[in-house]
């Protein structure tokens, strides 16, 4: 379908917002000694700006991935942004490395790292340990400044939690998908070598060489740092080598983001996404300040999914609450089309992502509206949009703001 | 979707129940006389444990093909058990051998076949002036017993109802799809000649040899007992080789039906369908008896198709009652999931199977709930569901089971 998009794309000076509350879907809340029996999230929180706007609105709930399909935080964005995430599928190097606030190019093959223990040629820690976050940001920039290059390939480290790290090795050429067919060489389980990197392509010949070679001189640099004197490599990915934001729907997209992955993402497409830090309405300023310059914008409100994770209902209802209060700053800029959900459910009596439908506003001039009393996962099951796939929300913010034209005659 | 879900199975100790009414879809009865006038024929129904189960649970509509398309009965329960039908066509040889209580093997090449009357090499009755049913038994367990294999290949032949009976060639190893590519000899009109059996591919040749010379010497042993003297085959067809349900989903799945062609569907796909014969509460005791030894249960109900088929509207209000008194019994064993649905419509007042969507309500501790106030086809409508495909009901069944993992990260 993307393509036949792009085939009708026209440009305008219209804006388009995606306000994406990161796992916004919920279910009701069982406990019967609480005032929220028996409602999710959406229906406890005391929404009056986000029920206006729905009531005359687009609604519906939309579907990340598939019916019955939990997915992680990069397919249900990719899902919003109008990339089908069985088609694009995201490998976990490359996304460990943007959730760690590297960079990805078309050049890159991304890998998950692990300081582990090894003793007489056996892994004998996988984990090294678990040490402490700081003290191995030390020794990863230690690393850094010690193998900034092999054969020509520059390495660039992110520290990253406890025993973690990702590297990625840029070469001097783009890369076919085919040169991260190597296998990991975490062996899985302590009390056994780690594995030799075999390279399952041709491709990918060259990147088990130089990823060889960072093992080996990462354990000569690391000799006497026991526990933490070896490195296990996983998830060798490449950048997933979709259309650019602009190339597929002519749109120039910012991200407000505060968390890295998500800025990352947005990067992965061709959108701005500049390294950002404050609240919900500091994104908003951020958004009006650059609104001349952008066509699209895309603003993550992080906070819900973590309180659902956590199984924080009140919580994720406090944040829901948070974010109506910030609905009208985004209103007072008057875009042309927006997008008021999240990239897929986090219902906080199951404390994890879910498989659930997102509900969904789409507030445009051209819409039915008038079906939904609030804005709420049963209100929305009563909307216009109906049940629908999330790779469908895109085409449907273009149309709305004047984008696309006429298929056939 | 289906290699999706392969790669996201995880096993516990869930069960999954399909309580499957035969074209339990209807709609409203026209007729000004009848106090039924302007309800479906769950709408008319006394309905009280499906009316509370439905206000409690994800309900909706499912489309077993695709909108418009009416289903067979093969497509219509591979569609409810995740296999697209569209994908999966089941040859015709194969749904006649799994009606007459055949069983089909992947060295199987199935054909249904028709007693006919031939003079002078043409055929003047291409149903033989349709002769009783008992008597055609008798003649074909004659042809087994005078031609029980051909070329090392083992006949087995399956009685039918008057002219009808179905035959499978049962190979020394597994066919290709290929092997059946083969035309029916059935002239399709009476005054012609049966048509020679040509095989479309090489793979074909020898299963062409065979049938003919079964045709051949099938004649010979009829040579006197006009009418039918003769036998006509079509429909020659492989087992479909789509993945099993334990490769598919890493269930083990039990069917309990009355009728051999759900039976034998469910064998088809690795399930293990014992025969049986009973009413309603016998086939929920079976399962009680299996409850440890299975992880999916599919209940067929028959009679609400037969009585759809015949247009005897009260009649299917009956049946559909009759199921709603057993509904207690299956949800005293406590199953994860349960699915209370049809495999495609058969409205009374249209005494076909139709194209409408099929009501579906989805039990399960992690729904919404409260969208409906009972159990028919317009509170389906009103559903979290919504109207969507009815492969996606196995992965919505494995989700609500905890049997999915996250899709990525």
């Amino acid at each position: 379908m993307q393509s036949v998009i792009k085939g009708l794309l026209q440009k305008n000076g219209s804006k388009i917002v995606f306000f994406v509350m990161d796992g916004l879907g919920g279910l009701p809340l069982g406990d019967p000694r609480s005032p929220f029996k028996g409602k999710t999230e959406l229906e406890a929180a005391f929404t009056p700006n986000l029920d206006k706007l729905a009531q005359n609105s687009a609604c519906g709930l939309h579907v990340p991935v598939g019916f019955g399909i939990t997915p992680g935080s990069g397919p249900g964005h990719l899902g919003l942004f109008g990339y089908d995430p069985v088609e694009w599928e995201i490998g976990r190097g490359i996304l460990e490395a943007l959730g760690l606030g590297l960079e990805v190019k078309r050049t890159d093959v991304a890998i998950r790292c692990n300081y582990a223990t090894i003793e007489n040629h056996v892994v004998t820690d996988r984990r090294a340990g678990r040490p402490a976050t700081e003290k191995m940001r030390k020794v990863t920039e230690r690393l850094q400044k010690q193998i900034p290059e092999i054969n020509g390939v520059r390495l660039i480290f992110g520290p990253g939690m406890e025993h973690r790290f990702a590297v990625i090795m840029r070469f001097p050429e783009a890369l076919q998908p085919e040169a991260a067919m190597i296998n990991d060489s975490d062996p899985q389980a302590e009390g056994r070598a780690p594995l030799p990197l075999i390279p399952r392509h041709p491709k990918a010949q060259k990147v088990a060489e130089v990823a060889q070679k960072f093992i080996d001189r990462a354990a000569a640099v690391l000799k006497d740092d026991h526990p933490q004197n070896f490195v296990l490599v996983r998830g060798f990915s490449t950048h997933p080598r979709m259309p650019s934001f602009a190339e597929a729907y002519g749109l120039r997209g910012l991200a407000i983001a505060t968390y890295p992955m998500y800025r990352g993402l947005a990067r992965l497409i061709g959108m701005d996404a500049p390294d950002f830090s404050g609240d919900v309405s500091g994104q908003i300023e951020y958004m009006k300040d650059n609104w001349d310059d952008y066509d699209f914008f895309f603003v993550h409100f992080k906070k819900t999914d973590s309180f659902g994770e956590d199984g924080n209902f009140a919580g994720k209802v406090g944040k829901i609450e948070e974010a109506d209060r910030a609905l009208p700053a985004i209103l007072a800029l008057k875009p042309n089309v927006l997008v008021v959900t999240g990239d897929h459910s986090t219902p906080a009596v199951m404390k994890s992502h879910s498989w659930h439908p997102v509900p969904v506003i789409l507030s445009a001039p051209y819409v039915l509206g008038g079906l939904t009393e609030g804005f709420s996962e049963r209100q929305c099951a009563r909307g216009e949009l109906g049940v629908f796939p999330s790779v469908s929300l895109m085409p449907l913010a273009l149309a709305n703001a004047g984008r696309l034209k006429k298929f056939g005659s």
